[in-house]
């Protein structure tokens, strides 16, 4: 199993970030092929210091190329321009192999 | 369900702290009270650039009650020494509150 982790900084606007990303950005994502499970949540703080993130999405795969091919199709394209037009700078977007 | 997320930046010597991480940390924390599942990955790449972590650790409980707890039991202070003895400086502890 793999994933497609997402971790985001604080928005400006957090609410605004939250409407859109509940209302628009995950029906976009629900849409991508091969999609296993997505697991979102919003950081509450850390252990040390202030939290560098604001939230943590992962979406699952069965493995590396269903990963890559969700990313490069149309559904795909429609979430990462969705991204760009509501949360541009924000997010890091790391590939993750699931050991355990 | 909440977690609590290590992003672990790439160590100096990544086999010795792969063999330290897998023989002694994760028996550790297994022992943990309330302790639901463990989640731990490797990250493989970047969508942008470099990746700026080497492994992502995901440790679930309940509600937070039950991971302060963990993390204040002799087990979870066993797990934190032992973390310092091998990764000092490496790892951002989050909390995360899952809401999906």
């Amino acid at each position: 199993m793999v994933k497609l982790v997402a971790l985001y900084k604080k928005p400006n606007d957090p609410d605004s970030f939250d409407r859109h990303y509940s209302d628009t950005h995950v029906p976009l994502i629900s849409k991508w092929p091969g999609l296993r499970k997505v697991e979102v949540g919003k950081v509450t703080g850390a252990i040390d210091g202030e939290a560098p993130y604001y939230q943590i999405a992962e979406m699952y795969f069965e493995d590396m190329d269903a990963l890559k091919t969700a990313l490069r199709s149309p559904e795909g394209r429609a979430a990462g321009a969705d991204l760009q037009s509501f949360a541009p700078g924000l997010v890091t977007m790391l590939y993750v192999d699931v050991s355990s």
